[in-house]
């Protein structure tokens, strides 16, 4: 945790929180903070600054912050990924929050497996902690957008057409001609397929949206990898 | 496991294979293969091909061989890494001999804790196991070097040198003037520091080496993604 996110409800003033409970202890706990240190604070989709601890024992953690920094730039990535396994799924939502990533889509695919959308992995309480997760290890406190598309051709006929305005869409597709482009300054949507690929109707559906097939090498890579290769190639 | 990794010991003719274990168990139970089907399978260190399975139970799984195809280009980066927590020992190995990377040290630094070098996950077994797993995964025969410098200062100065032949150096340093160039076509030494970064002697010791720190962007990565971030900006 490098950085405490205060969430607004602990702000008790402008200048003072009060929290209890997972962060409080790990300030206690593995920083071992004492009373007068000063933490790095930032408040949920707010400012970042310092707070300095007034009070730190088993009931609850007091600060006074100064907040006066704005968080790091986001990316301006739309990432479409197909729904990994259960097992990874924390490790992928927390790793894109912490890249910067804007907005992160879990999407359908032929050969993601059925049962896999009714892990409680995806439950709206692990996912949001998996993304303040990624946000206190990066240092930033603006939470990425994050949605759950169970069905494939909806979303990307009637959803990818708002995302891609003015964006360059891209689809990760290993033997794709052109390699995937470096250092990009516009807005980027890329589609990352399931373990095995996309199908070629899936393929199809997202050029006919608009995403032109790119590769990456001749390496296939865990989605936790490559997202993040992706993101340094990219930006 | 996308490809089989075929041990010398493992090939009972030059074309045929025959082994037990963990990888035919893998084939068993996880690909279901029967007789008659193809996988993709490569010889460590050597070439890659296909294997059409003439036996497949309990005991053994039995395969022709037939090889062709060189391994893909290893990436021309050594990465040296202050040593991590023992728990992300197994990914960042994984993670680094799947994305090609042609040599691995793991260094010590100030901020490196002294009980993570006695960690079981550094015995010889384990790191070649996770290597393994990290070319099963990218299809890759080669296994990259694998270094352990337990002692900073003489790996830096006795070390560096022949590695720094030719090659640039560079050391992520948060706050660095000059960001990490990107698309390189030489080879390059890079250099990661431990949570909580380097020290300025250590800092000192890896420019007198020759190493010129470069930022990574506002954000503090976890060393998994950083590397994956790393590799797919760099080359």
């Amino acid at each position: 945790m490098n950085l405490l996110i205060l969430h607004p409800q602990d702000l008790v003033s402008p200048t003072e929180a009060r929290l209890h409970g997972r962060r409080a202890e790990h300030v206690r706990k593995v920083h071992r903070a004492k009373v007068g240190q000063r933490l790095r604070v930032g408040v949920l989709n707010g400012m970042m600054g310092e707070g300095e601890v007034l009070r730190l024992d088993e009931e609850a953690l007091e600060l006074r912050v100064t907040l006066q920094n704005p968080p790091p730039p986001k990316l301006p990535l739309t990432l479409v990924i197909a729904l990994p396994r259960p097992k990874v799924v924390n490790r992928v939502v927390a790793s894109a929050a912490s890249l910067g990533v804007s907005r992160l889509v879990f999407i359908n695919a032929w050969k993601v497996e059925k049962g896999y959308w009714t892990s409680p992995k995806l439950s709206p309480e692990n996912l949001l902690e998996q993304l303040l997760l990624g946000l206190e290890q990066s240092c930033d406190t603006v939470l990425p957008e994050l949605h759950l598309s169970r069905l494939f051709r909806p979303c990307v006929e009637s959803q990818f057409p708002t995302w891609m305005e003015g964006t360059l869409g891209l689809v990760a597709h290993p033997g794709a001609e052109t390699a995937c482009p470096r250092g990009m300054e516009q807005p980027v949507l890329l589609a990352l397929g399931p373990e095995g690929g996309w199908i070629d109707t899936e393929l199809r559906s997202l050029e006919a949206a608009g995403l032109m097939p790119v590769g990456l090498g001749p390496r296939i890579l865990r989605t936790e990898t490559a997202l993040a290769a992706i993101v340094g190639r990219l930006f």
